[in-house]
């Protein structure tokens, strides 16, 4: 608890001086930052085989390891990144619409930043660097509490991190990590709102959940993603198969894979028997409804608990619908709003889907791996929002920013 | 419980439609209320009449009263927020942004309803026609709880607004009001996140709190006003008083009229004994620093929960400080971060107050009454945010929208 506050004070205090921080500095930080992480790339990698030795013997999934594994090409991802965020238009001070009244008052509507950011993660190491750098740009502070998984990896990029803001000529205080394992800390974390303007949890659901219903200072949910992609009766169906195998198998422990795959009846007998084959192709585990399984006899059955499930894993969940409507239904009931695909060659079905289904990212003809921020060209991101308030989408610069109203007048008063 | 549920759930399904209903609908629904408004006219204020009768008996202070009485004028200002509304563009469907990416994947940005709003509110009963009409053409359903003191009020505008919800073809769930009184019905109502996406807290700092410890529903936090006015050493004198009085007298019980005066140490000794006189003229009573109470004798002392007070009433407190820094540090450590001004002919000082004060609105040399939806062109508002999430300063239509990425593409893969 001492750590916490006293780290909690420090980003605060941190944020006083980062806040009106210009440009040129923040982005000095940011390539000073590239450069420790490419001079300290032994150090980090070494501590990083520590903790995927660790995960491995305590016998964590493939999946959630690859989440954890550092090696020269994530390195250099993060090094990019940098070189990314630099090149991003810096958004504090962009001034969003302004107007002039009758009487000559003027109102300007102002970026500025959000503020102190908690955020609490899980296995991946890359995010502390993408957290950092993002906030940093966007004149925010974090406190950072990652997973015990990722301990000695986090420990030696913010330590990289801490140098670099040294020389870089800010605080320290600009980036501090919790180090105590503690699960309890992050209730009181939760909780620090004369301290932290936002927390972002990114993890699975019950880490979210438990945010979510203790949380006093206010919250972006990010990252639950169960993904569906509904074939359509008129889809394309031979370059539908690349699409859903992109979806589900290009990096399946993420939240933007597909978790589940939705088959028009009219097509059901001709498409699936290709899709699965091809699916198990690449190792995926295929679960189906009554009706899969009537036309590919050696599918196991999904269970109502599957078409809530977000697996992260090589496993997908299939299920004939009987046209668009019962996709949609279907979608509504068991989405968590992050990421929905269509694939179909009708107007009339794209646009009803597009229209009704509400989710973060609504995809036509498209793999739902693209809810990104380097994907939507946002640089790196801090997470997918899944909320509706303030940020939907994968979580950039702007989203990092609030607004104030500036008012000049000469000497107004109100009639 | 039971009928707050039922509530729920009808605010909930009638989103269901509401949210893609065409804005001619809307509007046609917002006209209808202004007819009903006027139409029925005598039998709300005949209401209102019995609750402005029982607040006086219970004792409640005039200034809580003026919030809570309606006559001829404040109707029609409702009839008149209905017109403006029909006027204003419809936010739904509006493309924020979009971009296409160099493999030619369509990206857009596209504004959708927020869903359907809980909002908790005291005695104003003009916030039940401005909520509802904001909401509509926004295309969100709001489940209302208004304070127990304006219940017949409420209960009369509310069936003038269902009546012409009926006419307009829109399901009448689109604006539920509860009307059991118990205080618990709070807590349940901000716990209902299955059926609300948004709580919204219109009330004193205690509600605000209650609603902000306990809700698992996100709440935009609004209304509690703590605001300054500081008068630098080069501010005009003369032109200044006026805007003193105008944020100080012209609707105390507002949360954008100024409760503290702030005032450089070089002046105080001419403007205190002016500016205290024109207050006291207007009825003010006036509460003061110990520098303050040395040149004008009889003022009260000031204590320190003086400073925390937002009075809502016809009371001040005035501060002598340093210079613009010790303004700047005084706001930081009491504001609320609702509006705060300087009264100034310095360029510098002006724009060192505009960078540093963290409030919603920012006043140079005008008065703080003008943070309100209708002077900022907003039309009606649903309250001021003083929250850093989602929105800051007068919450309008676009305020009322999240928005949703629409992706197009031609089997687009993630390479």
């Amino acid at each position: 608890m001492e750590e916490l506050l006293e780290k909690a004070k420090r980003v605060r205090e941190a944020w006083e001086v980062l806040k009106s921080t210009e440009t040129r500095k923040k982005n000095l930080a940011i390539r000073k930052i590239a450069e420790r992480l490419d001079q300290k790339r032994r150090d980090i990698l070494e501590a990083n085989k520590i903790d995927v030795e660790e995960a491995r013997r305590r016998g964590v999934k493939e999946s959630l390891v690859d989440r954890l594994a550092l090696n020269d090409k994530r390195i250099d991802e993060m090094i990019k990144a940098c070189e990314v965020v630099v090149d991003l238009r810096d958004p504090v001070g962009e001034v969003i619409d302004s107007w002039v009244r009758e009487d000559g008052l003027r109102i300007a509507r102002v970026r500025v930043p959000i503020g102190p950011i908690g955020v609490i993660y899980e296995s991946r190491p890359n995010v502390t660097v993408e957290t950092t750098i993002l906030a940093l740009k966007s004149g925010n502070t974090v406190l950072l509490r990652g997973g015990s998984d990722a301990i000695n990896s986090n420990k030696a990029i913010v330590s990289a991190i801490k140098e670099a803001l040294r020389e870089a000529g800010l605080p320290e205080g600009c980036v501090e990590f919790v180090e105590n394992p503690d699960r309890s800390l992050v209730l009181e974390m939760i909780k620090l709102k004369d301290y932290l303007s936002l927390i972002v949890p990114r993890g699975g659901y019950s880490l979210i959940n438990f945010v979510r219903e203790n949380a006093t200072v206010p919250v972006l949910e990010t990252g639950v993603g169960n993904c569906h992609i509904f074939v359509d009766e008129s889809a394309d169906l031979e370059k539908a198969i690349p699409v859903i195998i992109n979806a589900k198998v290009q990096r399946p422990g993420t939240c933007n894979a597909a978790e589940k795959l939705l088959v028009h009846e009219k097509i059901a007998e001709k498409f699936l028997p290709v899709v699965i084959a091809e699916l198990r192709r690449y190792g995926v585990e295929v679960r189906g409804c009554e009706k899969t399984r009537e036309i590919v006899k050696d599918v196991k059955p999904a269970t109502e608990e599957d078409w809530y499930t977000e697996y992260l894993d090589l496993i997908i969940a299939v299920k004939v619908v009987k046209d668009v409507d019962e996709a949609i239904q279907h979608i509504k009931k068991y989405s968590t709003g992050h990421s929905e695909a269509i694939l179909t060659e009708n107007l009339r079905n794209a646009e009803k889907f597009v229209s009704e289904i509400d989710a973060a990212a609504v995809y036509v003809n498209a793999s739902t791996r693209f809810t990104d921020g380097g994907q939507f060209g946002f640089g790196a991101e801090i997470g997918i929002s899944t909320q509706r308030l303030h940020a939907r989408g994968p979580v950039g610069l702007r989203e990092l920013t609030t607004y104030k109203f500036v008012v000049i007048g000469d000497y107004h008063v109100r009639e």
